[in-house]
């Protein structure tokens, strides 16, 4: 085993790994750095141990990294023999009928219900999975009342999908035993490869690919949560919703798998497919993304990706699938800090960030910067409605809140547009003492949220041809809760917020947070009201600034590609 | 009474005065706009009906703004009179005499439990104002087992200060009643004057203020909440926290009080004192402004403000404030849709907003752009500790969430600065799986949130010379709470999480959200930790975006103070 870098090494092979990236088409793939490096010498100047890197590129783009030889030499040398493989056309298509399996398998089936090795098993078993379910594990007789096997080639039937989670050491094994039973997929939960950094550790990786090449074997993994497919009930948590959606969601993390599938169910997004890849042994970003692009469950496309193995063919496929659908990419390791994170997260090489930019801008996805940043933008794509325009009719809350909700509105590109004349004139006689002073937005404190005109207010705005959309700020509407009748006005308020959107065929964002009231009644019925919208898959957003600019976002995402057409 | 002006006059002075601010210098004070644009014409013919605005402006940095003649004109007059005033260089000094009545009655208190004048009664009473509080209506006998009287003149003691819930048609009334009594400071909860936008409204508001001066009295208000002084056990809430603390807070708006004192409460912050002052008739943002700046129990200022009543000093007096602590600013009505909303919310003619926000980082303090913001901001000037330097030791989360905590770090201007040598050589025996691998964040997925380890990391990182910051992501500790001994581990995590920051000396921020989970037990163990957080004081924050800006422009607002000094 060779020693692990210092950290002086990594930071110092990241600090130019992001000053090079510019210029990296300047390389030739697979030629140490230094011999290609005559018009940039200051640069390697900078790096305290240049001799001992090499440029990895992957793309068109220069979407390469500079990498020490040192311990990690021999992964570098594999990235770029894969290179050499012609890349699959028909991957995508191929991938449906793979993640359709009639049986399945866990190897490192366990009874520790703690352990994740029961927890595959629960979940397939909870969620209904239609076709037998084999755990595997020699000191076990039966799982959740199901037979349990000692090894892959004891059981009986044809075993279509094999979820591992043995220890690293046990993972050859794996693929030898599945190959036996003619398995077709893997998804190995097992982790500790190239990601720690060590290169017992990457070696091993590297026989598990010759391994499953060798056998014909497609891999999701390792070191991921692998495959939640609920329409075909599949899962690897038993917590996760049941019921399918329209979202798909390739991640290289699987932590971010759960966060973005739990985060999204209390907002009201339900999942195609969530594919947790992490290592990308073998399915990587490209082959994923083409399978999402053509799939027909899922119109919003959403990525998590730490590091590109096939950077050149994933921006084509970014391409083709933003033509056809939203996606929404998030970059893990955009800077020098999270690049050395992503190196012992999935052994990621992550590229420079405005070279990335640019290129997902050109493929005509939308880029973010933060996991909530994702599901916000997810919320839009697919609850949101229909965004014909940026004229946003405006609930704003009440006094200094209608002031913030005009100003952030207006901030994030959207167009404020002042309260039409005729709906002045219809409010004239029932709204004597404010018909006048009334405006956009919508001031619910000088219209009384207790009898709350404020909604009659936006009800006209929503449903007027002014405007294109409707922002509805429903923070504190549960104060109105201390009123007589509290309930019944509340209730009725969530209803119609509710149906705004829908009836009037216009894109609609909720802003509904945590209230400022800590009394159970409050607290109680602002939560319901949010479960309320979710379920009827309304956008709501938790506070002004992620609604604005989430809509903001959409508006403009939604006329550039219109404009493209 | 005037006519209301139209939206479509309402938004071209507002577009001609955002257009014509950067050139305001040229203006001479109080003479019409179109005399004064000789060089300008081009924006004259922007404006489409410019010949009735006049240009007002506050102070030297022109933050003033065209206003529309029709309709405003005598509120811009009655501004540019009170220019003339000599501004009081002691007005600081003699608030807090005023701020500290021996007595006080609730004018239009009322027995309606829904009623502010009820409100403002019973907040007296359950906070333990020690001196009489007298509820002054004629339909009343008593209230809350208080003797009520029907007019002010007929209270029997003192009166120091009037606190005035009546409808605004017996405003002058009150002045009246007040004079008598010797009161010295009112406080007009009593809304509806020049907001909104109607000329008899906007007379009453000017008759009141001549009253006012003739009786001497000084005025909080119209249209807001008033004061909110734990110390002296004086509130507009009975729901506010009784505890005083270090926080200074002046703003307009009155829901803004109260949501940044109830949404400031669950972050830890206690204030010293918070003024919601409305339509500034009187005591304005400069008066308040000086007044916290010599407050010797507030450490940290935050301000909301709507429009100026009087720039120049208000921007002296933040140079002076901000020379000796933090102030905070948000400004309400930055835009065009917000400088509308403004108008009808307190009246408040708003400016622009690029020659505001560097009036405001001339004059050093800190602008932010929402309720959230300022109340991080207050949050980690007021909680999170001494900021020496930007290396911040980063506890990441677990997984993907690493990678998201360390990219964001170092996008807000933190330095994720590599592990050191020597705590990696101090945890070989320790976590021979881990000691090579594990980084700055510290994942703790990697090393088993079960065990905790991550938690050691963390510690000899807080405590090691290499950092000058601590950022903790707590979010998802609870899902410890399903292993064995899951409370202990929980509990004796959130412990240690708490003390890390004081004991080592060093600015530190705790992320702590929401939970993914929504099974109760760990729902509930992630909101009694962000409780006991908030309790010992230590700065926390809802998601990852808002702990790394917040802690990013804290340390480079740190560092730019004593670069000054």
């Amino acid at each position: 085993m060779l020693p692990p870098e210092t950290e002086d090494q990594k930071g110092a092979a990241a600090g130019l790994a992001s000053e090079t990236a510019d210029i990296g088409t300047r390389f030739t793939p697979g030629v140490p750095a230094p011999t290609m490096y005559a018009g940039a010498s200051h640069l390697l100047e900078a790096a305290r141990d240049a001799s001992k890197c090499i440029f990895v590129p992957r793309g068109d783009l220069a979407l390469g990294t500079l990498v020490p030889f040192k311990g990690r030499r021999a992964a570098g040398s594999r990235r770029m023999r894969s290179r050499r493989r012609k890349p699959d056309p028909a991957a995508g298509h191929d991938l449906e009928a793979l993640f359709r399996p009639q049986s399945i398998a866990v190897v490192g089936a366990s009874a520790n219900e703690r352990s994740q090795g029961y927890e595959f098993v629960q979940g397939l078993v909870e969620i209904g999975f239609p076709g037998p379910i084999y755990p595997v594990n020699p000191k076990l007789d039966e799982l959740l009342g199901l037979k349990a096997y000692p090894r892959l080639e004891e059981i009986p039937g044809p075993v279509d999908f094999v979820i591992s989670a043995v220890p690293a050491s046990a993972a050859l094994e794996v693929v030898d035993g599945a190959k036996a039973k003619g398995t077709k997929l893997i998804h190995f939960f097992t982790a500790r490869f190239t990601e720690t950094g060590r290169e017992d550790a990457a070696e091993l990786e590297r026989e598990l690919s010759r391994r499953i090449r060798e056998a014909g074997i497609r891999v999701i993994g390792p070191n991921c949560m692998g495959l939640y497919y609920p329409k075909e009930k599949i899962t690897f948590d038993p917590v996760l919703p049941r019921e399918p959606g329209n979202v798909g969601f390739l991640t290289q993390s699987g932590s971010h798998a759960f966060r973005v599938i739990m985060r999204g169910k209390d907002r009201g997004l339900r999942f195609s497919k969530v594919i947790s890849y992490g290592n990308a042994l073998d399915l990587n970003e490209a082959d994923l993304l083409e399978h999402f692009a053509e799939d027909p469950d899922t119109e919003v496309i959403a990525t998590y990706i730490e590091g590109l193995r096939d950077g050149r063919r994933f921006l084509d496929a970014l391409r083709r699938a933003a033509a056809r659908k939203p996606v929404v990419v998030l970059k893990g390791g955009r800077t020098a800090a999270g690049r050395v994170a992503a190196a012992s997260h999935t052994a990621a090489l992550a590229s420079q960030q405005a070279v990335w930019q640019a290129a997902v801008r050109q493929a005509g996805a939308l880029e973010v910067g933060s996991l909530n940043e994702l599901i916000d933008m997810v919320v839009a794509f697919s609850l949101a409605g229909p965004a014909k325009g940026p004229r946003v009719a405006v609930l704003g809350g009440a006094g200094g809140e209608t002031v913030e909700t005009a100003d952030i509105c207006h901030e994030a590109g959207l167009d404020v547009a002042p309260l039409p004349q005729d709906i002045r004139e219809a409010l004239r006689d029932k709204m004597p003492h404010a018909w006048d002073w009334v405006g956009n937005p919508v001031d619910g404190s000088i219209l009384g949220w207790g009898r709350f005109e404020a909604l009659e207010v936006i009800q006209l705005m929503a449903a007027s041809p002014a405007y294109d959309l409707i922002f509805a700020n429903a923070r504190g509407v549960e104060h109105m809760l201390n009123r007589e009748d509290g309930e019944k006005i509340f209730w009725n308020a969530i209803d119609v917020l509710k149906r705004l959107g829908k009836e009037n065929g216009k894109a609609t964002v909720i802003v509904m947070g945590e209230p400022e009231f800590r009394d159970k009644r409050r607290w109680k019925a602002a939560m319901s009201a949010r479960e309320e919208f979710a379920k009827a898959g309304v956008a709501i957003y938790p506070d002004i600034e992620r609604a604005a600019r989430s809509m903001g976002r959409y508006v403009r995402y939604v006329a550039e590609r219109q404009e493209q057409q």
